[in-house]
């Protein structure tokens, strides 16, 4: 359809850029991946960054420790890798096993290297306005509606979520970009009330067909992030054939805000190593 | 009037309440403003706290530095309080003259000292939903509606402004409460029709009048930030005579959130002091 953003597509283009830009400037962006345990979802993202990894010019290296190794050993491997100036992005694949604690190992990524934008002070940073690593599904979400040419300032933003990944970095990035914005969830009276005030509506919840299409104005633009697989498929936050009927751009899941995720990671990657020396 | 929130009456219940703690729990709270400069504003807040600590029984001290005293020395300076056991919150009196940079000096202050709320740190630590310590006139807006037994959760709350030092931290207080919020600034379209839908409107913009009673649904809870000297006089954003026949709960400026501010600073600085062995 017409007006499907389409995520893979644009994923393909920023990673074509990235690959180009690499190959032509030489540039040699480093990334390292820690991973606790066995997760098979972890094992598959892993395998996924890898590939994208591989895709444009990034030098991926992965540390899997056993689930049980210690926190302190982790931690010291943490620290080699922000010392190692050949290191440019490390990431702590999430969720860990019980018993660590995250917010002490993601604490520990020096700022200049945290490419998931997940340390506290690159989330302050935000906040206060000025330029950091940003995470990468927030990222995403901003860089789809960009490329998508979808003005911001002065728009009416509606959030459904209020999650530290997505829907609290977005808060700052669209004030950033002058917008409105309206943070909804759970605990939100007559949500289709609000959501019909949105011209661009972003849910991040991971219920299926939460938002319907009566709870969306007629030529909003929607940005479906939740992923969910009730169905046997995965699906989004949005009732697609429906809204998509009404909404003047909308996003597929999957491939919408999906394959732009990691894309960001290898734009965030990049960035670092050109940064690396400042 | 009836439905007016006293922001001086509950102050000074806070501030009682402070002081009999600290008496019959013979507890040692001190504080440090670190001032650069001569600005006679900064001078007059200074006194407003130092008279506020003498009142409850803070230990304050002053560091007043001239104007063109080298950043590092005031780096120093902060570091040996840091470091001082006996110092139990540190505070940069803002603004600073031209030419430092107010970043790097606030994130000098350890963040378990900080009681301004405004190192990178505690801002991360805030945005995801941890207990930190909380910038005080944001602080102040939300002891004001707790104090005055408004209920948050499930309401909407509307923010006009987006600054660092209220609606920023605002925006993930009112989260932590289970609020809808929305945030309104100069570029918001139609700024009333998006005020008439709050339960709970919190101006902090500086322009005198800028809320005016059509802007405000029937019922509705104001809490007025802004503090304007345009007219001769000490005002806020909210056109009082008229809005307050409307709100079911309203500040007056002066005599509203100005007084909890200080308040909060001298319960973070208590906090700190209780926390300080952890």
């Amino acid at each position: 359809m017409d007006n499907v953003i389409d995520g893979k597509k644009i994923s393909e283009e920023i990673r074509s850029e990235l690959k180009q830009s690499i190959k032509y400037e030489m540039l040699k962006p480093s990334i390292a991946v820690i991973q606790v345990g066995d997760n098979e979802a972890s094992n598959t993202y892993v395998k996924m960054k890898e590939k994208a990894c591989d895709e444009v010019g990034i030098y991926f290296r992965h540390f899997k420790f056993e689930e049980g190794e210690s926190e302190l050993s982790i931690i010291n491997k943490i620290k080699e890798l922000n010392n190692d100036e050949y290191v440019n992005g490390v990431i702590i694949q999430l969720p860990l096993p019980d018993g660590y604690n995250e917010k002490r190992l993601v604490n520990t990524i020096i700022n200049s290297k945290d490419v998931d934008g997940l340390t506290d002070i690159n989330t302050g940073r935000l906040v206060s306005g000025r330029k950091t690593l940003v995470p990468c599904t927030a990222a995403a979400v901003i860089e789809l509606l960009k490329r998508s040419n979808v003005e911001i300032s002065g728009k009416h933003v509606v959030l459904v979520g209020r999650g530290k990944l997505t829907c609290r970095p977005l808060i700052q990035l669209f004030l950033n970009e002058d917008a409105t914005v309206t943070v909804c969830h759970s605990k939100t009276k007559d949500l289709g009330y609000v959501t019909r005030h949105a011209d661009i509506l972003v849910t991040a919840v991971g219920i299926n067909n939460i938002i319907t299409s009566d709870m969306v104005k007629d030529g909003a633009v929607v940005i479906d992030v939740g992923i969910n697989y009730e169905t046997g498929k995965i699906s989004g936050d949005v009732d697609f054939d429906n809204v998509s009927k009404k909404a003047s751009l909308i996003t597929k899941t999957p491939g919408g805000v999906g394959p732009m995720t990691v894309t960001m990671l290898l734009k965030n990657t990049v960035y670092c190593y050109l940064n690396r020396k400042k």
